[in-house]
Protein backbone atom coordinates (compact mmCIF):
# COMPACT_ATOMS: atom_id res chain seq x y z
CA UNK A 1 0.00 0.00 0.00
CA UNK A 2 3.17 2.42 0.08
CA UNK A 3 1.81 3.61 3.60
CA UNK A 4 5.26 3.67 4.54
CA UNK A 5 6.36 6.39 1.99
CA UNK A 6 3.55 8.96 3.24
CA UNK A 7 5.61 12.62 3.75
CA UNK A 8 3.25 14.86 6.00
CA UNK A 9 5.27 17.78 4.64
CA UNK A 10 3.31 17.91 1.66
CA UNK A 11 0.08 20.24 1.16
CA UNK A 12 -2.53 17.18 0.83
CA UNK A 13 -6.13 18.08 -0.98
CA UNK A 14 -8.85 15.93 0.07
CA UNK A 15 -11.53 15.41 -2.62
CA UNK A 16 -14.41 14.89 -0.40
CA UNK A 17 -17.28 12.84 -1.49
CA UNK A 18 -20.64 12.19 1.15
CA UNK A 19 -20.07 10.58 4.41
CA UNK A 20 -18.15 10.45 7.73
CA UNK A 21 -15.05 9.49 5.76
CA UNK A 22 -13.70 12.98 4.50
CA UNK A 23 -13.55 14.91 7.97
CA UNK A 24 -12.15 11.50 9.43
CA UNK A 25 -9.51 12.02 6.72
CA UNK A 26 -8.98 15.61 7.28
CA UNK A 27 -9.21 15.63 10.91
CA UNK A 28 -6.09 12.88 11.01
CA UNK A 29 -4.06 14.74 8.47
CA UNK A 30 -4.01 17.87 10.26
CA UNK A 31 -3.10 15.86 13.55
CA UNK A 32 -0.44 14.40 11.65
CA UNK A 33 0.43 18.32 11.18
CA UNK A 34 -0.36 18.43 7.54
CA UNK A 35 -1.61 21.39 5.71
CA UNK A 36 -4.98 20.12 4.53
CA UNK A 37 -7.00 22.15 1.86
CA UNK A 38 -10.92 20.46 0.91
CA UNK A 39 -11.88 20.34 -2.34
CA UNK A 40 -16.01 19.56 -1.55
CA UNK A 41 -17.67 17.87 -4.68
CA UNK A 42 -21.26 19.59 -4.80
CA UNK A 43 -24.14 17.79 -4.41
CA UNK A 44 -22.13 15.13 -2.42
CA UNK A 45 -20.01 16.50 0.59
CA UNK A 46 -21.99 17.38 3.72
CA UNK A 47 -20.03 21.07 4.48
CA UNK A 48 -20.73 20.64 8.19
CA UNK A 49 -18.55 17.82 8.12
CA UNK A 50 -15.57 20.02 7.79
CA UNK A 51 -13.63 21.12 10.39
CA UNK A 52 -13.22 24.28 11.14
CA UNK A 53 -10.20 26.70 9.49
CA UNK A 54 -9.72 24.08 6.67
CA UNK A 55 -9.93 25.90 3.53
CA UNK A 56 -12.36 24.70 0.42
CA UNK A 57 -13.82 24.90 -2.19
CA UNK A 58 -16.84 23.56 -3.43
CA UNK A 59 -16.43 21.84 -7.26
CA UNK A 60 -19.45 20.06 -9.20
CA UNK A 61 -18.62 16.55 -9.97
CA UNK A 62 -17.52 16.45 -13.27
CA UNK A 63 -15.54 19.98 -13.58
CA UNK A 64 -12.65 18.41 -14.09
CA UNK A 65 -10.66 21.56 -15.33
CA UNK A 66 -11.83 23.16 -12.20
CA UNK A 67 -10.74 20.84 -9.52
CA UNK A 68 -7.14 20.36 -10.95
CA UNK A 69 -7.30 24.44 -11.03
CA UNK A 70 -8.52 24.68 -7.66
CA UNK A 71 -6.14 22.26 -6.32
CA UNK A 72 -2.85 24.09 -8.08
CA UNK A 73 -4.36 27.26 -6.73
CA UNK A 74 -4.12 26.08 -3.20
CA UNK A 75 -0.36 25.06 -3.40
CA UNK A 76 -1.58 21.00 -3.43
CA UNK A 77 0.72 18.24 -3.65
CA UNK A 78 -0.48 15.26 -2.90
CA UNK A 79 -4.26 14.33 -3.63
CA UNK A 80 -6.92 12.15 -1.73
CA UNK A 81 -10.16 11.27 -2.84
CA UNK A 82 -12.48 10.26 0.22
CA UNK A 83 -16.15 9.59 0.49
CA UNK A 84 -19.24 8.04 -0.93
CA UNK A 85 -19.99 9.11 -5.10
CA UNK A 86 -22.68 7.28 -6.33
CA UNK A 87 -21.49 7.10 -10.36
CA UNK A 88 -23.80 9.20 -12.04
CA UNK A 89 -25.01 9.25 -15.79
CA UNK A 90 -22.91 11.53 -18.48
CA UNK A 91 -25.69 13.93 -18.22
CA UNK A 92 -26.35 14.45 -14.73
CA UNK A 93 -22.63 14.88 -14.38
CA UNK A 94 -22.55 17.85 -16.63
CA UNK A 95 -19.09 17.84 -17.56
CA UNK A 96 -17.02 20.33 -18.66
CA UNK A 97 -14.75 19.88 -21.92
CA UNK A 98 -11.64 18.01 -19.70
CA UNK A 99 -14.34 15.63 -17.66
CA UNK A 100 -15.69 15.18 -20.94
CA UNK A 101 -12.46 13.88 -22.79
CA UNK A 102 -12.10 11.26 -19.82
CA UNK A 103 -15.60 10.21 -19.30
CA UNK A 104 -16.80 9.57 -22.48
CA UNK A 105 -13.32 7.36 -23.93
CA UNK A 106 -14.25 5.24 -20.61
CA UNK A 107 -18.01 5.15 -21.06
CA UNK A 108 -17.76 3.98 -24.90
CA UNK A 109 -14.92 1.93 -24.06
CA UNK A 110 -17.21 0.33 -21.43
CA UNK A 111 -14.59 1.03 -18.68
CA UNK A 112 -15.83 -0.69 -15.33
CA UNK A 113 -15.85 1.28 -11.86
CA UNK A 114 -11.99 0.63 -11.97
CA UNK A 115 -11.15 1.15 -15.69
CA UNK A 116 -13.03 4.59 -15.31
CA UNK A 117 -10.82 5.04 -11.88
CA UNK A 118 -7.43 4.42 -13.07
CA UNK A 119 -8.38 6.95 -16.18
CA UNK A 120 -9.08 9.64 -13.69
CA UNK A 121 -5.87 8.39 -11.60
CA UNK A 122 -3.57 9.06 -14.76
CA UNK A 123 -5.04 12.51 -15.18
CA UNK A 124 -4.68 13.54 -11.98
CA UNK A 125 -0.85 12.28 -11.81
CA UNK A 126 -0.42 13.55 -15.77
CA UNK A 127 -1.13 17.17 -13.51
CA UNK A 128 1.89 16.83 -11.20
CA UNK A 129 -0.18 15.70 -8.51
CA UNK A 130 0.61 12.60 -6.63
CA UNK A 131 -2.33 10.78 -5.93
CA UNK A 132 -2.30 8.89 -2.32
CA UNK A 133 -5.14 6.53 -0.53
CA UNK A 134 -7.02 7.02 2.39
CA UNK A 135 -5.20 3.99 4.05
CA UNK A 136 -1.97 6.23 3.42
CA UNK A 137 -3.22 9.01 5.81
CA UNK A 138 -5.23 6.44 7.96
CA UNK A 139 -3.64 3.40 8.17
CA UNK A 140 -5.78 1.94 10.99
CA UNK A 141 -9.22 2.56 8.78
CA UNK A 142 -8.22 -1.01 7.28
CA UNK A 143 -9.78 -4.10 8.50
CA UNK A 144 -7.47 -6.50 10.44
CA UNK A 145 -6.95 -10.45 9.72
CA UNK A 146 -9.34 -12.33 11.70
CA UNK A 147 -12.20 -12.34 13.71
CA UNK A 148 -12.68 -8.12 14.67
CA UNK A 149 -16.32 -8.47 16.46
CA UNK A 150 -18.59 -10.73 17.59
CA UNK A 151 -18.49 -14.55 18.29
CA UNK A 152 -16.09 -17.19 15.70
CA UNK A 153 -18.26 -17.86 12.68
CA UNK A 154 -19.87 -21.15 12.71
CA UNK A 155 -19.64 -23.94 10.23
CA UNK A 156 -22.21 -23.31 7.74
CA UNK A 157 -21.13 -18.73 7.77
CA UNK A 158 -18.11 -20.37 6.86
CA UNK A 159 -18.94 -21.74 4.05
CA UNK A 160 -21.52 -19.26 2.50
CA UNK A 161 -18.22 -17.15 3.42
CA UNK A 162 -16.37 -19.42 1.12
CA UNK A 163 -18.78 -19.78 -1.79
CA UNK A 164 -19.55 -15.19 -1.40
CA UNK A 165 -15.14 -15.34 -1.90
CA UNK A 166 -15.71 -17.82 -4.98
CA UNK A 167 -18.36 -15.13 -6.81
CA UNK A 168 -16.73 -12.03 -5.91
CA UNK A 169 -13.49 -13.63 -7.51
CA UNK A 170 -15.18 -14.60 -10.63
CA UNK A 171 -17.16 -11.35 -11.25
CA UNK A 172 -14.12 -9.55 -10.19
CA UNK A 173 -12.38 -10.42 -13.55
CA UNK A 174 -14.81 -8.73 -15.47
CA UNK A 175 -14.93 -5.55 -13.09
CA UNK A 176 -18.16 -5.88 -11.23
CA UNK A 177 -19.22 -5.75 -8.06
CA UNK A 178 -17.58 -6.17 -4.90
CA UNK A 179 -19.90 -7.45 -2.82
CA UNK A 180 -22.09 -10.95 -2.27
CA UNK A 181 -24.55 -12.08 0.31
CA UNK A 182 -25.26 -15.58 0.75
CA UNK A 183 -27.33 -18.06 2.63
CA UNK A 184 -26.94 -21.83 3.21
CA UNK A 185 -24.83 -21.79 -0.02
CA UNK A 186 -27.25 -19.92 -2.16
CA UNK A 187 -26.40 -16.41 -3.85
CA UNK A 188 -28.98 -14.39 -2.24
CA UNK A 189 -28.15 -10.67 -3.92
CA UNK A 190 -24.83 -9.39 -6.29
CA UNK A 191 -24.29 -5.92 -6.42
CA UNK A 192 -24.01 -4.41 -9.34
CA UNK A 193 -24.89 -0.34 -9.57
CA UNK A 194 -27.19 -0.27 -6.83
CA UNK A 195 -24.50 -0.14 -3.87
CA UNK A 196 -23.74 -2.75 -0.79
CA UNK A 197 -26.79 -1.34 1.01
CA UNK A 198 -29.68 -1.46 -1.64
CA UNK A 199 -27.89 -4.84 -2.38
CA UNK A 200 -28.33 -6.00 1.38
CA UNK A 201 -31.85 -4.85 1.93
CA UNK A 202 -32.81 -7.21 -1.47
CA UNK A 203 -30.92 -10.03 0.63
CA UNK A 204 -33.34 -9.19 3.13
CA UNK A 205 -36.51 -9.66 1.14
CA UNK A 206 -34.73 -13.09 -0.72
CA UNK A 207 -33.58 -14.41 2.43
CA UNK A 208 -34.81 -18.07 2.92
CA UNK A 209 -36.25 -19.62 6.48
CA UNK A 210 -33.22 -20.91 8.95
CA UNK A 211 -30.09 -19.98 9.32
CA UNK A 212 -29.40 -16.75 8.22
CA UNK A 213 -26.99 -15.67 5.82
CA UNK A 214 -23.40 -13.46 5.29
CA UNK A 215 -22.22 -10.00 3.62
CA UNK A 216 -18.72 -10.96 1.93
CA UNK A 217 -17.27 -7.92 0.54
CA UNK A 218 -13.25 -7.88 -0.85
CA UNK A 219 -11.31 -5.67 -2.73
CA UNK A 220 -11.61 -6.32 -6.45
CA UNK A 221 -8.38 -7.90 -7.69
CA UNK A 222 -7.31 -5.51 -10.22
CA UNK A 223 -8.57 -2.47 -7.87
CA UNK A 224 -6.62 0.46 -7.68
CA UNK A 225 -6.03 0.86 -3.60
CA UNK A 226 -5.24 4.84 -3.94
CA UNK A 227 -8.65 5.32 -5.24
CA UNK A 228 -11.59 3.64 -3.93
CA UNK A 229 -11.64 0.71 -1.21
CA UNK A 230 -14.30 -0.84 -0.18
CA UNK A 231 -15.59 0.62 2.83
CA UNK A 232 -18.02 -0.57 6.11
CA UNK A 233 -19.67 1.72 8.94
CA UNK A 234 -21.83 1.64 11.45
CA UNK A 235 -25.21 2.13 8.71
CA UNK A 236 -23.58 -1.18 7.09
CA UNK A 237 -24.04 -3.29 10.32
CA UNK A 238 -27.30 -1.72 11.04
CA UNK A 239 -28.42 -2.94 7.26
CA UNK A 240 -27.25 -5.80 7.71
CA UNK A 241 -28.58 -6.90 10.93
CA UNK A 242 -32.03 -5.90 9.56
CA UNK A 243 -31.88 -8.09 6.67
CA UNK A 244 -31.60 -11.08 8.92
CA UNK A 245 -28.12 -11.92 8.23
CA UNK A 246 -25.34 -12.97 10.72
CA UNK A 247 -22.17 -12.07 9.81
CA UNK A 248 -20.24 -9.62 7.56
CA UNK A 249 -17.00 -10.96 6.34
CA UNK A 250 -14.31 -8.49 4.61
CA UNK A 251 -11.25 -8.87 2.71
CA UNK A 252 -8.21 -8.01 5.50
CA UNK A 253 -5.97 -5.46 4.41
CA UNK A 254 -7.98 -3.90 2.02
CA UNK A 255 -11.15 -3.21 2.91
CA UNK A 256 -11.97 0.04 5.32
CA UNK A 257 -14.03 0.25 8.73
CA UNK A 258 -15.48 3.59 9.20
CA UNK A 259 -15.41 4.60 13.17
CA UNK A 260 -14.03 0.77 14.19
CA UNK A 261 -15.54 1.59 17.61
CA UNK A 262 -18.76 2.56 17.06
CA UNK A 263 -18.92 -0.42 14.15
CA UNK A 264 -17.77 -3.09 16.58
CA UNK A 265 -19.91 -2.35 19.17
CA UNK A 266 -22.89 -2.40 16.64
CA UNK A 267 -21.53 -5.55 15.60
CA UNK A 268 -21.25 -7.38 19.06
CA UNK A 269 -25.04 -5.60 20.37
CA UNK A 270 -26.66 -7.27 16.93
CA UNK A 271 -25.08 -10.82 17.58
CA UNK A 272 -22.93 -10.36 14.56
CA UNK A 273 -19.68 -11.13 13.84
CA UNK A 274 -17.00 -8.98 11.91
CA UNK A 275 -14.26 -10.68 10.43
CA UNK A 276 -11.60 -10.02 7.88
CA UNK A 277 -10.63 -12.57 5.87
CA UNK A 278 -7.70 -13.33 3.01
CA UNK A 279 -9.47 -14.56 0.21
CA UNK A 280 -6.90 -16.27 -1.53
CA UNK A 281 -6.80 -18.59 0.94
CA UNK A 282 -10.15 -19.52 0.90
CA UNK A 283 -11.08 -21.92 -1.73
CA UNK A 284 -14.22 -22.56 -2.51
CA UNK A 285 -16.09 -26.51 -1.67
CA UNK B 1 -29.51 -31.97 -27.42
CA UNK B 2 -30.66 -35.18 -28.31
CA UNK B 3 -33.69 -34.11 -29.59
CA UNK B 4 -33.78 -37.10 -32.49
CA UNK B 5 -33.49 -39.98 -30.55
CA UNK B 6 -37.29 -38.73 -28.31
CA UNK B 7 -39.57 -41.87 -29.33
CA UNK B 8 -42.91 -40.56 -29.40
CA UNK B 9 -44.54 -44.00 -28.40
CA UNK B 10 -43.18 -43.64 -24.80
CA UNK B 11 -45.24 -42.73 -22.14
CA UNK B 12 -44.72 -38.66 -20.99
CA UNK B 13 -44.76 -37.82 -17.58
CA UNK B 14 -44.54 -33.73 -17.56
CA UNK B 15 -43.93 -32.60 -14.13
CA UNK B 16 -45.48 -29.26 -14.61
CA UNK B 17 -44.30 -26.16 -12.55
CA UNK B 18 -46.27 -22.18 -13.06
CA UNK B 19 -46.53 -20.10 -16.28
CA UNK B 20 -47.93 -21.38 -19.89
CA UNK B 21 -45.10 -23.91 -21.27
CA UNK B 22 -46.11 -26.94 -19.48
CA UNK B 23 -49.71 -26.40 -21.20
CA UNK B 24 -47.77 -25.73 -24.47
CA UNK B 25 -45.41 -28.95 -23.46
CA UNK B 26 -48.82 -31.43 -22.91
CA UNK B 27 -50.64 -30.04 -26.27
CA UNK B 28 -47.48 -30.49 -28.31
CA UNK B 29 -46.75 -33.91 -27.37
CA UNK B 30 -50.12 -35.14 -27.32
CA UNK B 31 -50.39 -33.38 -31.47
CA UNK B 32 -47.45 -35.96 -32.11
CA UNK B 33 -49.80 -38.29 -30.46
CA UNK B 34 -47.72 -39.11 -27.27
CA UNK B 35 -49.68 -40.13 -24.24
CA UNK B 36 -49.29 -37.57 -21.49
CA UNK B 37 -49.72 -37.90 -17.34
CA UNK B 38 -48.97 -35.13 -15.58
CA UNK B 39 -47.46 -34.34 -12.23
CA UNK B 40 -48.97 -30.71 -11.07
CA UNK B 41 -46.48 -28.91 -8.74
CA UNK B 42 -49.24 -27.94 -5.75
CA UNK B 43 -48.76 -24.01 -5.72
CA UNK B 44 -47.03 -23.47 -8.73
CA UNK B 45 -49.65 -24.95 -11.70
CA UNK B 46 -52.73 -23.06 -12.59
CA UNK B 47 -55.06 -26.59 -12.84
CA UNK B 48 -56.77 -24.57 -15.67
CA UNK B 49 -54.37 -24.58 -18.07
CA UNK B 50 -54.16 -28.72 -18.07
CA UNK B 51 -55.70 -29.46 -21.51
CA UNK B 52 -59.11 -31.87 -20.84
CA UNK B 53 -58.79 -35.19 -21.05
CA UNK B 54 -55.15 -35.64 -19.67
CA UNK B 55 -54.62 -37.56 -16.21
CA UNK B 56 -53.15 -35.57 -13.92
CA UNK B 57 -51.86 -35.40 -9.98
CA UNK B 58 -51.19 -33.27 -7.40
CA UNK B 59 -48.21 -33.10 -5.54
CA UNK B 60 -46.73 -30.97 -3.29
CA UNK B 61 -42.84 -30.06 -4.37
CA UNK B 62 -40.52 -31.56 -1.87
CA UNK B 63 -42.59 -34.88 -1.93
CA UNK B 64 -40.22 -36.71 -3.97
CA UNK B 65 -41.32 -40.33 -3.05
CA UNK B 66 -44.68 -39.45 -3.85
CA UNK B 67 -43.80 -37.77 -7.34
CA UNK B 68 -41.84 -41.02 -8.37
CA UNK B 69 -44.57 -43.50 -6.88
CA UNK B 70 -47.23 -41.37 -8.88
CA UNK B 71 -45.23 -41.54 -12.20
CA UNK B 72 -44.26 -45.17 -11.59
CA UNK B 73 -48.28 -45.84 -11.56
CA UNK B 74 -49.36 -43.93 -13.96
CA UNK B 75 -46.78 -46.47 -16.60
CA UNK B 76 -44.82 -43.09 -17.46
CA UNK B 77 -41.48 -43.96 -19.20
CA UNK B 78 -40.00 -40.36 -20.18
CA UNK B 79 -40.11 -37.08 -18.05
CA UNK B 80 -40.37 -33.59 -18.99
CA UNK B 81 -39.78 -30.86 -15.95
CA UNK B 82 -41.95 -27.61 -17.40
CA UNK B 83 -42.53 -24.28 -16.13
CA UNK B 84 -41.79 -22.00 -13.58
CA UNK B 85 -40.62 -23.11 -9.80
CA UNK B 86 -39.04 -20.20 -7.50
CA UNK B 87 -36.59 -22.32 -5.93
CA UNK B 88 -37.96 -22.68 -2.19
CA UNK B 89 -35.91 -22.56 1.03
CA UNK B 90 -36.16 -26.44 2.66
CA UNK B 91 -38.85 -24.99 5.47
CA UNK B 92 -41.55 -23.92 2.54
CA UNK B 93 -40.53 -27.13 1.05
CA UNK B 94 -41.62 -29.17 3.54
CA UNK B 95 -39.86 -32.16 1.50
CA UNK B 96 -40.28 -36.03 2.54
CA UNK B 97 -37.60 -38.18 3.20
CA UNK B 98 -36.27 -39.01 -0.01
CA UNK B 99 -36.77 -35.13 -1.03
CA UNK B 100 -34.60 -34.15 2.18
CA UNK B 101 -31.76 -36.63 1.21
CA UNK B 102 -31.26 -35.15 -1.81
CA UNK B 103 -31.99 -31.83 -0.93
CA UNK B 104 -30.24 -31.57 2.69
CA UNK B 105 -27.05 -32.92 1.34
CA UNK B 106 -27.14 -30.10 -2.06
CA UNK B 107 -28.11 -27.50 -0.05
CA UNK B 108 -25.19 -28.23 2.78
CA UNK B 109 -22.77 -28.83 -0.44
CA UNK B 110 -24.01 -24.98 -1.13
CA UNK B 111 -24.61 -26.45 -4.85
CA UNK B 112 -25.90 -23.88 -7.28
CA UNK B 113 -29.36 -24.44 -9.16
CA UNK B 114 -27.49 -26.52 -11.13
CA UNK B 115 -25.74 -28.76 -9.24
CA UNK B 116 -29.13 -29.19 -7.07
CA UNK B 117 -31.01 -29.83 -10.47
CA UNK B 118 -28.22 -32.80 -11.58
CA UNK B 119 -28.73 -34.01 -8.21
CA UNK B 120 -32.14 -34.27 -9.37
CA UNK B 121 -31.61 -35.71 -12.07
CA UNK B 122 -29.93 -38.59 -11.09
CA UNK B 123 -32.55 -39.52 -8.56
CA UNK B 124 -35.10 -39.88 -11.35
CA UNK B 125 -32.81 -41.58 -13.07
CA UNK B 126 -32.11 -43.88 -10.66
CA UNK B 127 -35.60 -44.99 -10.50
CA UNK B 128 -35.77 -46.05 -13.76
CA UNK B 129 -37.42 -42.99 -15.81
CA UNK B 130 -35.52 -41.10 -18.31
CA UNK B 131 -35.28 -37.49 -18.32
CA UNK B 132 -35.84 -35.39 -21.14
CA UNK B 133 -35.81 -31.84 -22.14
CA UNK B 134 -38.40 -28.96 -23.18
CA UNK B 135 -36.77 -28.96 -26.49
CA UNK B 136 -37.22 -32.36 -26.74
CA UNK B 137 -40.64 -32.30 -26.77
CA UNK B 138 -40.72 -28.82 -28.67
CA UNK B 139 -37.78 -28.42 -30.89
CA UNK B 140 -39.13 -24.93 -32.02
CA UNK B 141 -39.25 -23.52 -28.91
CA UNK B 142 -34.95 -22.69 -28.64
CA UNK B 143 -33.91 -19.41 -29.78
CA UNK B 144 -33.02 -18.99 -33.66
CA UNK B 145 -29.20 -17.66 -34.24
CA UNK B 146 -29.25 -14.10 -35.82
CA UNK B 147 -31.91 -11.24 -35.85
CA UNK B 148 -35.08 -12.65 -34.53
CA UNK B 149 -37.32 -9.64 -34.30
CA UNK B 150 -37.08 -5.53 -34.32
CA UNK B 151 -34.42 -3.57 -35.49
CA UNK B 152 -30.59 -4.63 -35.95
CA UNK B 153 -28.83 -3.36 -32.56
CA UNK B 154 -26.55 -0.56 -32.86
CA UNK B 155 -23.27 -0.45 -32.22
CA UNK B 156 -23.13 0.62 -28.52
CA UNK B 157 -26.15 -1.98 -27.97
CA UNK B 158 -23.62 -5.25 -29.44
CA UNK B 159 -20.96 -3.86 -27.31
CA UNK B 160 -23.47 -3.94 -24.11
CA UNK B 161 -24.02 -7.16 -25.25
CA UNK B 162 -20.75 -8.34 -25.25
CA UNK B 163 -19.79 -6.78 -22.15
CA UNK B 164 -22.73 -8.53 -20.59
CA UNK B 165 -21.47 -12.03 -22.52
CA UNK B 166 -18.40 -11.74 -20.13
CA UNK B 167 -20.29 -10.83 -17.27
CA UNK B 168 -22.15 -14.30 -17.35
CA UNK B 169 -19.68 -16.29 -18.45
CA UNK B 170 -17.50 -14.95 -15.42
CA UNK B 171 -20.33 -16.04 -13.01
CA UNK B 172 -21.41 -19.30 -15.16
CA UNK B 173 -17.98 -20.88 -13.53
CA UNK B 174 -19.65 -20.24 -10.15
CA UNK B 175 -22.97 -21.46 -10.86
CA UNK B 176 -25.12 -18.26 -10.48
CA UNK B 177 -27.50 -16.27 -12.74
CA UNK B 178 -28.13 -16.48 -15.98
CA UNK B 179 -29.49 -13.01 -16.92
CA UNK B 180 -27.94 -9.36 -16.51
CA UNK B 181 -28.60 -5.79 -17.66
CA UNK B 182 -25.91 -3.42 -19.33
CA UNK B 183 -26.55 0.30 -19.79
CA UNK B 184 -23.59 2.02 -21.92
CA UNK B 185 -21.00 -0.27 -20.86
CA UNK B 186 -22.33 -0.28 -17.48
CA UNK B 187 -23.45 -3.34 -15.64
CA UNK B 188 -26.69 -2.42 -14.22
CA UNK B 189 -27.72 -5.38 -12.53
CA UNK B 190 -26.81 -9.01 -12.26
CA UNK B 191 -29.69 -11.53 -11.63
CA UNK B 192 -28.90 -13.76 -8.47
CA UNK B 193 -32.08 -15.41 -6.69
CA UNK B 194 -34.59 -12.53 -7.01
CA UNK B 195 -35.48 -14.06 -10.60
CA UNK B 196 -35.09 -12.38 -14.16
CA UNK B 197 -38.04 -10.22 -13.89
CA UNK B 198 -37.38 -8.83 -10.63
CA UNK B 199 -33.79 -7.70 -12.22
CA UNK B 200 -35.20 -5.94 -15.02
CA UNK B 201 -37.16 -4.06 -13.00
CA UNK B 202 -34.21 -2.98 -10.70
CA UNK B 203 -32.51 -2.08 -13.69
CA UNK B 204 -35.27 0.59 -14.28
CA UNK B 205 -34.54 1.91 -11.59
CA UNK B 206 -31.01 2.23 -11.80
CA UNK B 207 -30.73 3.30 -15.36
CA UNK B 208 -28.92 6.43 -16.25
CA UNK B 209 -30.03 9.08 -18.47
CA UNK B 210 -29.20 8.31 -22.57
CA UNK B 211 -29.15 5.73 -24.79
CA UNK B 212 -30.94 2.70 -22.99
CA UNK B 213 -29.17 -0.87 -22.27
CA UNK B 214 -29.95 -4.65 -22.76
CA UNK B 215 -31.21 -7.31 -21.32
CA UNK B 216 -28.73 -10.40 -21.90
CA UNK B 217 -29.99 -13.99 -20.72
CA UNK B 218 -27.76 -17.05 -21.36
CA UNK B 219 -27.93 -20.71 -20.55
CA UNK B 220 -25.07 -21.10 -17.79
CA UNK B 221 -21.69 -23.20 -19.45
CA UNK B 222 -22.38 -26.47 -17.37
CA UNK B 223 -26.15 -25.76 -17.18
CA UNK B 224 -28.16 -29.50 -17.43
CA UNK B 225 -29.90 -28.61 -20.42
CA UNK B 226 -32.73 -31.25 -20.15
CA UNK B 227 -33.73 -29.55 -16.80
CA UNK B 228 -33.85 -25.76 -16.84
CA UNK B 229 -33.27 -23.71 -19.61
CA UNK B 230 -33.40 -19.97 -19.65
CA UNK B 231 -36.62 -19.00 -20.81
CA UNK B 232 -38.19 -15.50 -22.09
CA UNK B 233 -41.53 -14.76 -22.68
CA UNK B 234 -44.09 -12.37 -23.00
CA UNK B 235 -43.97 -10.82 -19.97
CA UNK B 236 -40.17 -10.51 -20.29
CA UNK B 237 -40.56 -8.12 -23.36
CA UNK B 238 -42.85 -5.95 -21.94
CA UNK B 239 -40.81 -5.83 -18.18
CA UNK B 240 -37.57 -4.71 -20.89
CA UNK B 241 -39.66 -2.10 -22.70
CA UNK B 242 -41.19 -1.11 -19.20
CA UNK B 243 -37.59 -0.73 -17.37
CA UNK B 244 -36.37 1.54 -21.18
CA UNK B 245 -33.97 -1.20 -22.47
CA UNK B 246 -33.54 -1.19 -25.59
CA UNK B 247 -33.90 -5.45 -26.61
CA UNK B 248 -32.78 -8.49 -25.60
CA UNK B 249 -29.97 -11.24 -26.65
CA UNK B 250 -30.77 -14.49 -25.78
CA UNK B 251 -28.48 -17.47 -26.51
CA UNK B 252 -28.93 -19.12 -29.96
CA UNK B 253 -29.94 -22.76 -29.13
CA UNK B 254 -30.17 -23.08 -25.84
CA UNK B 255 -32.37 -20.13 -24.52
CA UNK B 256 -36.54 -20.73 -24.40
CA UNK B 257 -38.96 -18.70 -26.22
CA UNK B 258 -42.00 -18.90 -25.13
CA UNK B 259 -44.93 -17.96 -27.92
CA UNK B 260 -42.65 -16.64 -30.33
CA UNK B 261 -45.49 -14.93 -31.95
CA UNK B 262 -46.50 -12.93 -29.38
CA UNK B 263 -43.27 -12.14 -28.28
CA UNK B 264 -41.93 -11.37 -31.74
CA UNK B 265 -44.77 -8.98 -32.27
CA UNK B 266 -44.42 -7.19 -28.60
CA UNK B 267 -40.72 -6.81 -29.66
CA UNK B 268 -41.42 -4.77 -32.50
CA UNK B 269 -44.57 -3.07 -31.33
CA UNK B 270 -41.96 -1.61 -28.29
CA UNK B 271 -39.60 -1.02 -30.97
CA UNK B 272 -37.06 -3.40 -28.55
CA UNK B 273 -34.75 -6.17 -30.54
CA UNK B 274 -34.67 -9.84 -29.88
CA UNK B 275 -31.56 -11.56 -31.38
CA UNK B 276 -30.14 -15.05 -31.19
CA UNK B 277 -26.19 -14.95 -30.25
CA UNK B 278 -23.65 -17.29 -30.16
CA UNK B 279 -21.45 -16.00 -26.54
CA UNK B 280 -18.77 -18.32 -27.65
CA UNK B 281 -18.09 -16.20 -30.91
CA UNK B 282 -18.51 -12.79 -29.17
CA UNK B 283 -15.28 -11.55 -27.11
CA UNK B 284 -15.51 -8.60 -24.75
CA UNK B 285 -13.71 -5.75 -26.00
Amino acid sequence: MGTAAVDTSRKLGVVAGGGALPSLVINEARKQGREVFVLALEHFVDLDLIPDGVDYDIVPLGAAAKLIGSLRKAGVQDVVMAGRVKRPGLRELKPDFKALAILTKASIRGLGDDGLLSAVRKEIEAEGFRLIGVPDVMPDILAGQGLLAGAQPDEQAMHDIRRGVAVLNAISQVDVGQAVTVQQGIVLAIEAVEGTDAMIARAGELRREGIGGVLVKLVKEQQDRSLDLPTIGLETVQKVAEAGLRGIAVSAGSCQIIDTDAVYSAVKQHNLFLIGIDPASMVAP
